[in-house]
């Protein structure tokens, strides 16, 4: 356990003590509002923080200015919700029309007890308990109908959570679907707001899935590149023989959705490299990825349209690489050298400091630690050292055989 | 939503409405005791069954027998735990000594209302409401203290559940521990019962991870190669400078908990492939893999006293190689050929009923289907469809550009 001071130690028992008698908002008031890095047990927030004191992140705390939309809260979407809400996310807005059932226990998330309920309902009660920082808005509704496509698009667009945002009113939108039709929604909306957003999806025999990065414009569109056979004028699922089901797995689904929402947190807080193509195939542990350019014929006319400004604004973005490049190599050439002429950036150290700190006492460790296996330098003393024995044995056993071939 | 018959979609309702004054014993009896492979809504069985129906398992159902010890309640262990409770796990062992605290909050599973209660008590508390049919057991201690790693062996041996069992009680050990110590007893536990275990760890800075698996005497024991630095008779946690902790993502141990579990099932359940070394880096989704022998020279005199039974049993495991292969030999060669002398297993095909299935018509579509791109027949009709069309501007184009070259 990390230490605390006594005074952190009693704030957090009776916390611990009082939380059942709290009202909601005063739990988040006291636990919760302040994204604070100090390294206490009762912080929600040190370990997220430590990712900006370790150099992963730059800003950790931008994460609080980002709305995301989930579409889907299934396997995948519900857990990515989740993922989101634990690290602090500004806004979620979460998206389906289905209902609880046991049959989906068998994946991370939904509890018995909510059984019945929507799963937006649902997700909302288990996600503000989690983080009542969070900003939830759910849509219990059908994405794929005429109404559900408008009141999408309109949530996409309402900017009231950070009205100085470009473009739509979201950073990204995660499709966690399980069918093409709602893929093909999902796309429309995204090519339409020219937004971009992430694909998931996972194999019907559980054992493999994918995400996907989607830039109208940039990248190839769901449409650009569309399955060879889809389903018509039908539901896809009354298409499966009846009483027939996909099979799912809570670890494929909890993989596919911690990678999903491993490469969001690496887009929107700009760390890593976001992956364009990941693909997760678990019976082999075999991920490969691939990247995919926009189709120049596709089907979608908003995708062409997004084709049209991107290749427009080429030039726009070469003198902003170009700019940026410019701007670091000014920045290298301000570390001065130590000599005006010192071409080869050539320093003079003191040769006595150079020899206290010389030898083996350049690599003495902090008090506490203690040497697994005996440093390079202490090696030939240690002849009875495995390994060291080896291959002296290895080396003269081999001279014998080599003075053997000599004297046939 | 999948169809139900009214009958089950009746019970199903009864069900929801009665689950507040149900006892735990009888929601158990009534919703989960059956590992069913029915495709009905009310049962959560039946998308892991469709794994055995889809090819991939031969028999799910065997997934009851087993028991798994799982080491650390913490980030990964706890998702861990979740996984395996929601595949129906025959029965589970926890270990951890520690407390749930607030700043746990940023990973999964633990919830706010449990901070306070041993990490065990919490698991134990929303596993069995997750699944009741999963045998729990949950042992608050530090398997590194005497007493504590006494009462770990003991409940490993321990075989009440499945007497038949070889070897010790339970069928694998899943370490999630977040030090090299209690990794080190974990080792020599699992040395000295001949036990297969997994491990599995993060990275301080949170974005990266590993499993391992680990065969006493087959593959390198964990002190096999151990680390070049490691804490010498202090708490490891007690070194970092004060105030300052590792920093940790829902993200990274979600996605390594589901290689872990996953890797579990196809060990436990005989699919795929179990990998020996998997590696997350989550910067670049890079997914490195490795296998290591044992080192002779172990430290670890139990990890050398299972080479030796590993080496002195290779004439047996060839035999059992060999037979096998025979076996599958003898299979193969009672696919009587049609004609005794037919070296090449040539048959006959009627013509005319080649004919009759040939063309596109052998591509027909299931009604409800229909084909997003025309069939290749179709191709040369379709003289304005995109993709072709390019090929042939960019051939056409690239001749005149050879022509012009020619012509120079």
């Amino acid at each position: 356990m990390l230490q605390l001071t006594s005074c952190n130690r009693m704030l957090t028992i009776l916390l611990i003590l009082l939380s059942p008698y709290l009202l909601d908002d005063q739990k988040s008031r006291f636990l919760f509002h302040d994204m604070s890095a100090e390294v206490v047990d009762s912080n929600p927030y040190s370990r997220l923080m430590a990712l900006q004191r370790m150099g992963i992140v730059e800003n950790y705390e931008r994460i609080r200015e980002f709305s995301v939309a989930i579409v889907g809260i299934g396997g995948v979407g519900s857990v990515a919700a989740e993922m989101l809400t634990r690290c602090g996310i500004g806004r979620l807005l979460l998206y389906d029309y289905d209902k609880v059932e046991l049959a989906n226990m068998n994946r991370l998330f939904f509890r018995p007890e909510q059984v019945g309920m929507t799963k937006t309902d649902a997700a909302v009660q288990t996600l503000s308990d989690i983080n009542p920082d969070v900003v939830l808005e759910s849509y219990t509704l059908n994405i794929t109908t005429v109404q559900g496509f408008e009141t999408f698009m309109s949530s996409l667009k309402n900017k009231t959570f950070r009205p100085s945002k470009e473009g739509s009113g979201v950073d990204l939108v995660l499709s966690c679907v399980d069918n093409y039709e709602a893929r093909m929604v999902v796309n429309q909306a995204c090519n339409e707001l020219n937004q971009t957003w992430m694909e998931s999806g996972v194999s019907e025999d559980a054992v493999s899935g994918h995400i996907q990065l989607l830039i109208p414009g940039e990248t190839a569109c769901f449409a650009c590149a569309p399955p060879l056979v889809v389903a018509s004028g039908v539901d896809e699922r009354t298409l499966k023989r009846e009483g027939v089901c996909a099979a799912s797995l809570p670890t494929t689904m909890g993989v596919v959705a911690g990678l999903l929402v491993q490469n969001t947190l690496k887009f929107l807080l700009k760390f890593g490299y976001v992956s364009p193509y990941l693909g997760y195939s678990s019976l082999k542990d075999y991920f490969p990825t691939m990247a995919m350019k926009p189709n120049p014929q596709c089907s979608n006319a908003a995708c062409l349209q997004r084709q049209k400004e991107y290749i427009l604004a080429k030039p726009a973005r070469d003198a902003a690489a170009n700019a940026k490049m410019e701007a670091e190599a000014s920045a290298a050439a301000a570390d001065v050298p130590l000599h005006v002429d010192n071409e080869w950036n050539i320093s003079v150290v003191d040769d006595s400091e150079q020899e206290n700190t010389g030898g083996t006492s350049s690599d003495a460790l902090p008090e506490g630690l203690t040497r697994e296996l005996p440093s390079a330098d202490e090696f030939p003393k240690h002849s009875t050292y495995g390994a060291t024995d080896t291959a002296v044995d290895d080396l003269e056993d081999l001279r014998r055989q080599l003075d053997a071939l000599n004297a046939d």
